[in-house]
C-alpha cells in the first residue's frame, strides 16, 4: 500500500491521488487502505516518509505557554529525530528533497499543508508564515549538519546543550 | 584538472592528495596545476565545489564590528548563493552531501578546516566552535529551504528581509 501511495503522490500529486486509486494500485480493498491510515493525509505523510508527525508539531505548539514554544519546538523535534528511526526518516526526506525536483515540490506542499499552515494560524500575525517558515529552515538546517553532515561539534553535542542554544532563536523567530 | 582532483580527493581523502599527483592523474604538467591553484586548499575547494570561498568567509568575520557579525555573514552568504554560480554550487553541494557518505565526510572536513577552525579562533571564546557550528546549520538550512525545498514564503523572501531576520539570530549564536 505504501509503495502504490509513494507511486501515486509522486506520479500524480497530492490532489489526484485517492484512496480507492491507491487500494487498487495495490490489489487491495479500499476498506483496508482505511483500516490502515484515517484519512489521506495519514497516508501521504506515512508514504512520503515526512520527517516529522504534523500532528505531533501542532500539539506541541497550541500546548503550553508561549514564551516556551521554541524550548517545546526544539525538543519535540530533537526527541523524534534522536530516535533510530525518527533519523532514518530526517535522512529519507532530506534524500528526496535534494534529488528530484518533483518529490521536492510534493514536500513542499505536504509540509505547507500539514505544517506550516495550521503553526502558523495558531502563532497568528500577519508574517506569521514567514516566522514559521525560518523556524522549519533552522530545525532542517541543524537536522542536516548534525545527521548527514556529521560536522563537529554539533553533530555530537548532547541534546539538552542543543535545545539550550537553539530553543531562543526560534523563540525570537516566532514571536520577537 | 578538477576532474582528476575530484576523483583523488574523493578517492584517497584530502591528505593523500597532492598538487603533484593530480597533475599525473590529469597528463599535465605540475607546473599548470600550480599556475591555476595556488595552493591545495583552492584546488579542494575548487574541485568538490564548496558553497562559499573560505577566504570570503574568513575576511567577512575579520573586517568589521564584532556587533555586526550576522549582518555580515547573511549578507555575504547570501549574495554569493544569489548568483546563479553560487546557487548552483550551493545545490551541488547539498546533494553531493546527501548522496554519498564519503563526499559527506570530505565536505565535512573541508568545512572544519577551512571555515570554522580559522573562524572560531577569530570569534574567541571557549565554545566558538559550536557556536560557528551553529551558525552553519542556520546558513545551510536557509539554503536548502530557499533554494531546493523551495518552501514558502521564505523561497521568494527578498534578500533584505532574510538578512533582517536572520542577522540578529546569527549574532545571538556567536556573542550571546
Amino acid at each position: 500500500m505504501l509503495a502504490a501511495a509513494r507511486e501515486s503522490f509522486a506520479g500524480n500529486g497530492f490532489a489526484a491521488t485517492s484512496m480507492r486509486g491507491v487500494a487498487r494500485a495495490a490489489g487491495v480493498d479500499a476498506a483496508l487502505v482505511h483500516h490502515y491510515f484515517d484519512s489521506k493525509d495519514e497516508l501521504f505523510v506515512e508514504a512520503m516518509a515526512l520527517p516529522i508527525d504534523p500532528r505531533q508539531v501542532a500539539a506541541t505548539v497550541l500546548d503550553g505557554p508561549r514564551d516556551e514554544l521554541g524550548v517545546r519546538i526544539v525538543t519535540v523535534f530533537l526527541t523524534v529525530w534522536e530516535s533510530p528511526d525518527g533519523q532514518q526518516r530526517m535522512k529519507a526526506f532530506l534524500r528526496s528533497v535534494v534529488s528530484s525536483d518533483q518529490v521536492a515540490q510534493l514536500m513542499r506542499d505536504g509540509i505547507s499543508r500539514l505544517i506550516l499552515v495550521p503553526v502558523s494560524e495558531a502563532i497568528g500575525g500577519e508574517d506569521a508564515r514567514l516566522r514559521v517558515s525560518l523556524v522549519a529552515s533552522q530545525l532542517i538546517g541543524m537536522a542536516l549538519t548534525r545527521y548527514l553532515l556529521e560536522l563537529e561539534p554539533i553533530a555530537s553535542a548532547p541534546m539538552p546543550t542543543l535545545v539550550e542554544r537553539i530553543a531562543p532563536v526560534l523563540q525570537q523567530y516566532l514571536t520577537d
